[in-house]
């Protein structure tokens, strides 16, 4: 006899991502379908040397509890940083430590869904936002995008006339899946919505510092003037992932309910990672670092745009994205991207169809392409490979 | 206008012993109310050589993402080590590792609770367990427990009367908060009650391998014929806990489920801490370390009890804990916990309240002794110092 589990189960389900990495483990893939940095950049001596300075100079509290905030100079860093590339006005006690952006949206739904509470969210929008959120039993809208981010007056009319919304959950800057970046307009816009209808607003921003060109632009954060906005950001796309160390910041009071819940969800994050990344920091000039990963993602995105233009039939649309680690192409309406992975996979070539990035399942002739984790000659072959099989599928169909 | 929450927001407060904690951060506070390692033990010079070597040994793969599940040669080893000491028949695909065993108890809420379902504990149980299920909407049915641990008697009682039971939650070595052990009857028992009836139990096991003395019980989980229990574990206790890792044991099939949760919640543990212990498992003898540990924390035991003779009133009872890091007191009916807490706090000697203890609120004139992380000096005057304070309140109250 089954035991009887929470009604959540139902829905959580593996996820296809997950099953198509299980195949790109195999070395001769050549892999567009996770999120992972390059780990040839990974400042392997640098964490080596410091985490024995900290070891040496902290000594047994670098391995002790410390507290579920986090601490204190690695949350200091974080407000400054913010404050200086994001326009926002934080210090240390708006900030608490995550495991990973990723622990950010899981407490996000402890903290303010109840069953059957809605969601807005891009469309599409992170996969695996929208597991963390579905497990405490919301529901989602989606609100259409174009290049320029959210459509804020389907937002606003979905706000308007539409009760138990709690959260509306975007990616503005070089979105996971589309690889695009919302216009300061509709940044502003999203913030007097989210003042004007008293509803939070969950800021993820995991690739912001990758920018390859174009202006920076404020956060949404940075125009809050009601504290209503959360701001998520991670370690894992400048430093590394394997650490998981991530953040979420906002207003102290709601900072201080999120403390709460992290305390009986795990009590707190790894303490010698979190005295490794703060020292390191202090040691080290993490903007080389990042402009060093801006580099290589650069032109690994230069080439995969390049072959997408090359070797795709001119029908497709596709981002090119002005940081980040994705682009997104959406195939001529009918051409099933699921069929293009099957065929593609035989040939060694693996991605994500964009199907799986809308909550309520749709444009099944969407793909997403991660760019950050194949050399260049990989990923001209990669591109290639799966331009000929779409342009096969086409013709074929015809 | 605040935003609108969760309910569960409602009932999520700071606990009473994070109050009591930013007291004892204090040097000349003597505390008894953590219930944290003794630091000087932490094996630092073994984990600053170990890191290196997997950062020389391993590179970038220690500091990439890696599976939810987690590394595999640490969860062979956890496997391993439960077979040899706790009777079980497990392997890697039995153990999650999660985010110290706190996390264990959060992912099972996930897995199992609604809103309004019920878990059974023991009475009394461990405060941030209380937390990490609450947070999920469940209400508790406390059982009776006396020195050979939960009355099965009572809880048999209970099961067969009450509908919406998911979960039994029990600590049966050296108990948090108590310092009990359950006998093997008991232990049988509970297995069979918790086939008989369909009910998952998790049961906590933080402490078990920190035996001072009398023989080592086989698991709950040893005498589980039907795959309901699942069994958490920690290196908090034997290793640091600062790594933040520790796992849950179970059926297959069911810690399956946990690996979807735990990834939409924060995708997977520290990759280099795992490996750094997985090394220094395979390097260094983690018995004779753990030898070590015991070795103070039996010398610690014995001043505490010795001293509890000594200075309290023999109208108390306390535990004689066979190993762990808490002792527990019950003093005389009507003695107030909480003000004797005030009284001591005063002369710079922190512990925790009982009353805490007990999801429904209750027996405030019992208290937890923490002596894991005291020198012996120290426990003397601090132990002195609350009997004195309870034999005055007496003396005033008569």
């Amino acid at each position: 006899m089954e035991l009887h589990f929470a009604q959540r189960m139902s829905y959580i389900k593996a996820s296809e991502i997950r099953e198509i990495l299980k195949v790109t483990q195999q070395e001769d893939v050549i892999s567009f379908a996770g999120g992972l940095p390059a780990p040839e950049l990974f400042p392997v001596e640098e964490i080596n040397e410091i985490s024995q300075l900290v070891l040496k100079e902290a000594g047994t509290k670098a391995l002790q509890y410390t507290t579920a905030e986090g601490y204190a100079p690695l949350r200091e860093w974080i407000a400054a940083r913010m404050n200086l590339r994001l326009g926002t006005r934080l210090d240390k006690d708006n900030i608490l430590i995550t495991h990973g952006s990723q622990q950010g949206l899981d407490l996000s739904g402890k903290v303010f869904l109840d069953e059957e509470d809605l969601v807005l969210c891009e469309s599409p929008t992170y996969l695996a936002a929208i597991s963390a959120f579905k497990s405490y039993g919301c529901n989602f809208i989606e609100i259409p995008t174009d290049e320029d981010g959210m459509d804020m007056d389907a937002l606003e009319k979905v706000l308007s006339t539409t009760p138990r919304i709690k959260l509306i959950y975007v990616i503005p800057t070089f979105q996971n899946p589309t690889g695009r970046t919302w216009s300061l307009e509709r940044r502003k816009r999203l913030a007097e919505l989210s003042a004007a209808y008293n509803i939070a607003v969950i800021e993820d921003n995991p690739y912001g510092e990758l920018r390859f060109e174009g202006e920076s632009l404020p956060s949404i954060k940075s125009f809050d003037k009601t504290g209503n906005i959360l701001c998520t950001g991670s370690f894992s796309k400048i430093f590394c992932p394997g650490f998981r160390i991530g953040w979420i910041a906002g207003d102290k009071e709601i900072i201080r309910k999120y403390v709460l819940v992290k305390q009986g969800t795990d009590l707190q994050c790894n303490t010698l990672a979190q005295m490794t990344i703060a020292r390191y920091l202090e040691k080290y000039d993490i903007d080389r670092h990042i402009a060093g990963i801006v580099e290589v993602y650069k032109k690994r995105r230069d080439v995969t745009v390049q072959c997408i233009r090359e070797s795709f039939p001119d029908t497709i649309k596709f981002t090119n994205p002005e940081g980040g680690l994705f682009t997104w192409i959406e195939l001529p309406e009918g051409v099933p991207a699921r069929l293009v992975l099957d065929k593609c996979l035989e040939k060694k070539v693996a991605f994500v169809p964009g199907g799986s990035f809308y909550p309520g399942g749709n444009k099944e002739n969407t793909l997403r392409i991660n760019y950050s984790n194949m050399p260049e000659e990989r990923i001209e072959q990669g591109i290639r490979i799966i331009g000929e099989v779409v342009k096969q599928y086409i013709r074929e169909a015809e």
